[in-house]
């Protein structure tokens, strides 16, 4: 017996969650929405759209984006973005550590191979 | 913003949660499946094929059902799915309790309208 969950943040319908969370990451380490969808193996056409300025997908506005000049474009996260991936990480920290204490609490008994 | 969730416990790919576990609640109360099945909008084959003896989905055998006789048969929930559920009951009301003390610590400042 384990226990299994899917957790994210909604805004108005727009979601926030590990696959976002991960991009940003991913965008905030190399500057380039290119080198993070790559990574993820997700199209950088998609990726640019739950993150672009006009944020179709996303809670808000994560990403300023250059195209070409002189260093060839590049992506950053912006503040908001950076202040709200520093919140989903004490989030997430917080309430899985509380979900395995409540799994064990109360399945201990059956415990086995428990996945989180 | 809010945080939407969906958790719910796995036992060698059979699952277990909200929608076999309000399904059962009314089985006990009930005594029949047929009126739980038919209280959640679902249909007698599916909610027997979940819960029967056979418990191809479900995690253990949880329903004793007796067919025809002179009461017309019933159903009642097995001692091991009674103790299963209490301890579902115990696990979900720790996990959502942190969940939102979770929430409210590290989103407070976004708080409005949390649907947990």
């Amino acid at each position: 017996m384990k226990v299994i969950y899917k957790v994210w943040l909604d805004n108005n319908g727009k979601a926030f969650g590990e696959g976002p969370y991960e991009l940003l990451k991913r965008v905030e380490q190399t500057q380039s929405l290119h080198q993070a969808a790559n990574q993820m193996g997700m199209a950088y056409s998609k990726a640019g759209q739950s993150f672009g300025s006009r944020s179709k997908g996303s809670v808000f506005p994560c990403l300023d984006r250059k195209v070409g000049g002189r260093s060839g474009g590049g992506s950053q996260i912006t503040a908001r973005a950076k202040n709200l991936m520093k919140h989903y990480e004490g989030f997430r920290k917080m309430w899985k550590k509380a979900m395995r204490k409540s799994y064990r609490r109360h399945f201990g008994y059956l415990e086995e191979g428990v996945s989180i």
